[in-house]
């Protein structure tokens, strides 16, 4: 499954990972900002956990929608794991990406959906429910539709790390070798900012931030970021600079000269 | 300008509130994910800042409204400072709350609108204009506008520290001091989150998050936020359980039982 795609196959893709968005939308929706759950104590005691609720029938929806449009393909889903496929195609979910964000009622969760082959994603897409935002990249698309219409991504151009952004979930990043190599950088950057979850990934495909730095990533978490912002010009790989689908250590970058920055001083404290 | 304010009045200040928050919106928008200062280097270069141009015109925007509509009120805004008044009623003005947010493309920042008597706000708003979210509270109105409808704002119900969430914009929090109190909180919360500017103090109106504590505010930084997190029954006061509408150290809560225990905590470490 590598190489160029007919262009038929790349086109039924591209639907199918919308479809598959579309259907996760109202699913992640019907428990965002509801108060229900954590305040109800019966509720609690009965187990109910709104998050993991809304990720389980959102990652649903999607296997519904694959199991009609693309049955022959594999996925791996975040709450269901791998289902087996015969075409060398490989549906990557995470329902709900930024679970903590989404609990805290901040529209900074998404739900990250690819497609793969061997090497890695085709296609991608970084959704965002709550502002009807959607990132898409791949197969020569790369495009965010959201509120104020549509626009092209493409990552910023390449200027110091000492005039960038960087961005990170939490400061703590992982292990306390992973906050080392991360403050490394950030020590440089001319900006630090925390808390964005899987948006990160997106501000680097809308040109708006430079790089993104994250540790212990599931492959889930890190194949839609991917697709959308290599379709934007910029470079994801590991710490090591390999591929990053896999997940791990990822330095996600809006360009080739400031993802080489980055990567020499992760690699240094290494 | 204390007590119950004629019916009238207090309609004609949520209107103009809301005219404000209109006034300001598209000048907010206008630079918002442009690429074009920070690529351009000669732009860069004749002095042109994003944020800084955004900010004054919206700041100008709404001082245009209060002209019009409010001319015996003062005004305290961010960019043009103080304009004496004679009705003892103050606006006062964010234009861009969060510059840092702005200049990364996220979604986090507002424009804080509020109209204040001499003890403090009476009405005040939080904008956000790329989501289209509307945060409003006083003269018995606790309401979030947004993409998906209205709702109410109504914090959250009381529950003890160790099962809250609490939020900062940035783990130095300010001061070495500031950071040991914040840290004295946060070590005892169920979760802690960064990155979210003024966007925390509504998801604390929205019954959400439990606590936002952060230090060196202005009084534009918070008078708006005071008005939406009362309106919803929540508590916010300085780091000595005083009133925070002139700024400094900042700590807002759902509820009055979480304010305690968070107040206790800050005032150990002070």
């Amino acid at each position: 499954m590598t190489g160029t795609l007919p262009f038929d196959l790349a086109q039924d893709l591209v639907a199918t990972a919308h479809a598959l968005a579309d259907a996760a939308r109202p699913e992640t929706l019907r428990h965002f900002r509801q108060a229900i759950a954590a305040d109800d104590k019966t509720g609690d005691a009965a187990g109910f956990d709104p998050v993991t609720e809304a990720d389980r029938a959102a990652e649903r929806a999607m296997r519904a929608v694959l199991a009609r449009r693309r049955p022959d393909d594999a996925i791996l889903g975040e709450e269901y794991g791998a289902t087996p496929g015969t075409s060398g195609l490989t549906w990557v979910l995470d329902p709900i990406d930024g679970t903590r964000a989404y609990i805290c009622g901040a529209p900074t969760w998404g739900v990250l959906i690819s497609v793969c082959g061997a090497e890695g994603p085709l296609f991608g897409l970084i959704d965002q429910p709550y502002i009807e935002e959607r990132f898409e990249g791949g197969f020569g698309i790369a495009r965010l539709t959201g509120p104020r219409g549509e626009m092209a991504l493409r990552g910023r151009a390449a200027r110091p790390l000492a005039e960038a952004t960087v961005m990170t979930t939490f400061p703590e990043v992982g292990t306390a070798q992973d906050r080392a190599g991360f403050e490394a950088v950030s020590r440089v950057a001319r900006l630090t900012r925390y808390g964005m979850d899987c948006y990160a990934y997106a501000l680097v495909a809308l040109g708006q931030v430079d790089l993104v730095i994250e540790a212990g990533l599931n492959s889930y978490d890190i194949c839609g970021p991917i697709a959308v912002i290599e379709a934007a010009g910029g470079v994801v790989t590991d710490w090591e600079g390999r591929p990053a689908h896999e997940g791990g250590r990822v330095l996600a970058a809006a360009n080739s000269q400031i993802h080489a920055e980055a990567l020499a001083l992760l690699h240094e404290r290494d």
